[in-house]
């Protein structure tokens, strides 16, 4: 199922003189389309699969896939216009001709092979990978069929890699080709309804591990026994559960002093650290905490309390209307008013969502005039990294409501002791 | 360690008029420089990290990485010229200020971070995550250092997103940057000492997987539980092995007599095929499998023998000096004399590594006039696709040797019956 709002993608093209929106990106593509972009996307090159969103809301999806299993795709996306290149891979169809009937193997599969070949003895040699000048001269055709065949046209440069925009541009010259990728992240920054749920399960299935984890840890493990106790924890809730849509985690743990280390393991007084994300469906949800193991020092206490302050202050700013910055301003103003000038950092949170990396834009950020709205899911994070001391941090996954926020996570802010 | 031959990065760039070799892509960063291309690399984007290859190979390799933990990255690799850029996270050295003396803990960590901040009370925003117009700002201080401010530079324009090679023509628009990914593509292709290391390694904890698979697996199970087994029979090795290098595995699991549907469940006479690869230390092994479960049906026994043959065949064609479309044209050869005139694919096997996809340049393919080497590692692969029957394939990771090759896998090839 396309998460693709439309109307949305409309007004933004619109605004900025695009008569459609060509996504290159696999991440993109089966966001625009809801379609797994396959094979060729291993290679995380343009062509393998290009989906193309016409500015004007009634007309129809296109896409253009490879031609491996295309028949089940169109089966799956009847209201997609989609069209075929060819891949490295063959697949004959030998359905329906028996599996044990008198004539010879060679005999059956040569008149399977000739039938899916319309009836024709020479065979047109496959490509070594896929040609992306093959599917973009494909794309050219849908844009003709569409009236679009000398528009202008926004692409995702900040994906596509330069040597195939070369290729595209020489294909299909008479494209005034702009750089949209502006315009698809902010198409993205606002979940469906169905993407909402698949990054609530993720949270819920990372706090889960978080229970795993705190209860399980013991003294002289590291951060890899961190990552065992963790993942093993959200394996057993998705089990539980009976959530097939877990595809992926991801980790950073951190034990001791040195947190950019790798290295630390647990002893009395150590800082822990876990920022972990799950990934349901290909959505990722983002959530940090840290943990004393016994007593913590002072400075790593007091400097804690504070992050808790500037946690709850920014959190509370957060609702429909207000200018991302501003969150920024009233989370480093909080650290600032207790007495850490020097504290500092490029943002305090990001949207979350099916993007490459677990953060996406937009973010809390000192520069940042985007506009909370509902919709949008997003961490919040006050991370402070001391040498000496470790690493000190509170992030969780939320959603902006018509209202205000429903913080996904459910997890104590405060330095949990443990052990 | 870098595992970059300058010698014969010299000659591949002298042969193109080329004076260096920039590198941006986080795959080929690590490559050139043995680093990690840190957190920036989550969103794939150029100027992340960014490695300066001269074409003199005497010249010592640049870097320009993130300013996060940059100094630990300089121990580790003195002889590597490290500068950089700063970026949205930020770590305060708090050591040697003591944990517990009686100044307030707000008054010492404010001192921590005058000191890294040069005694200024100033502190200059960081980024709101990096900025690849700095970054290649630094990288062109680099270049005039060199004597290469106004130099013929290659550049892996095959990933470097189009909106960042618009960059960084415009941070450094006296470099005339030519697309060199084809360079870098022979360089990676011939593989290090401790590449093949890593590649065998994998290859072993695959293969202990598929015997884990075979032995498990029982009738009523899905491609999700092939998926189970092998993975814990991976793990179980790594673990008995001590090995600590696994960072990844994947796998295409098939069930059944339609190979690409991701459905199915074992039956008496089903086919199940496993493609499947172990990432050590990056670098991927590439093996794949067929069985089928009791009595296989006329058609699979035929077909299966046919890949036998032609995979023996296309086997003993691999070895130095040979061409690889030549090992193309001996498998497919194979069979149509085998009695299958139908059979076509875009390749035969290609070159393994630590590539952002498992199937990495060059290919046994029918157009290429890529010579066989030593130091080169493949697979081999003759894959049958047959809705109405499943997938049979054979496909064995590989090392050219100086006089022939050494396969890495070390499974049976015939169509091995399970249950």
């Amino acid at each position: 199922m396309s998460d693709l709002d439309r109307l949305r993608a409309q007004r933004l093209l619109q605004e900025r003189g695009l008569d459609a929106l060509v996504l290159t990106q696999p991440e993109s593509f089966t966001y625009a389309t809801g379609l797994p972009a396959g094979v060729p996307a291993m290679w995380r090159r343009a062509g393998g699969a290009t989906a193309l969103v016409p500015a004007d809301a009634g007309a129809r999806l296109g896409a253009v896939v490879g031609d491996l299993n295309a028949d089940a795709l169109a089966r799956r996306a009847p209201a997609i216009d989609i069209r075929t290149h060819p891949l490295w891979i063959d697949l004959v169809d030998i359905e329906g001709l028996g599996t044990d009937a008198p004539a010879d193997t060679a005999t059956r599969v040569a008149e399977a092979y000739r039938r899916d070949n319309g009836g024709q003895d020479v065979f047109p040699p496959r490509p070594t990978t896929f040609s992306a000048a093959g599917a973009f001269a494909v794309l050219g055709d849908l844009l003709r069929e569409r009236d679009l065949a000398r528009s202008r046209i926004g692409i995702d440069l900040e994906f596509m890699p330069a040597a195939d925009f070369a290729t595209l541009q020489r294909v299909l010259p008479e494209i005034d080709w702009v750089d949209a990728s502006e315009v698809l992240r902010r198409l993205r920054a606002i979940k469906s309804a169905r993407e909402i749920d698949c990054i609530r399960r993720a949270c819920s299935l990372a706090d889960a591990g978080f229970h795993a984890l705190t209860t399980g840890i013991e003294p002289g493990q590291t951060p890899k026994d961190m990552t065992r106790l963790w993942r093993d924890g959200v394996l057993a809730a998705a089990a539980t559960r009976g959530e097939t849509g877990l595809t992926g985690m991801w980790d950073y743990m951190s034990v001791g002093s040195d947190p950019w280390s790798g290295g630390g393991s647990v002893v009395r007084g150590a800082i822990l650290k876990a920022d972990v994300g799950c990934i349901v469906e290909g959505y990722n949800s983002d959530t940090a905490r840290s943990y004393v193991f016994g007593e913590p020092d002072r400075i790593a206490r007091d400097v804690h309390a504070a992050l808790e302050g500037a946690f709850e202050a920014g959190l509370a700013a957060i609702r429909p209307g207000v200018a991302m910055r501003e969150v920024f301003e009233v989370t480093v103003g909080a650290m600032r008013a207790a007495g850490y000038p020097g504290y500092r950092r490029g943002h305090y949170g990001h949207s979350i969502g099916a993007s490459v990396g677990s953060e996406e834009w937009p973010f809390f950020a000192a520069d940042s005039d985007v506009i909370l709205e509902p919709g949008m899911a997003l961490a919040f994070e006050t991370p402070f990294y001391g040498k000496g001391i470790g690493a000190l941090t509170i992030e969780d996954s939320l959603i902006v409501t018509d209202t205000g926020i429903e913080v996904l996570n459910h997890l104590p802010r405060e330095l949990v002791r443990l052990g």
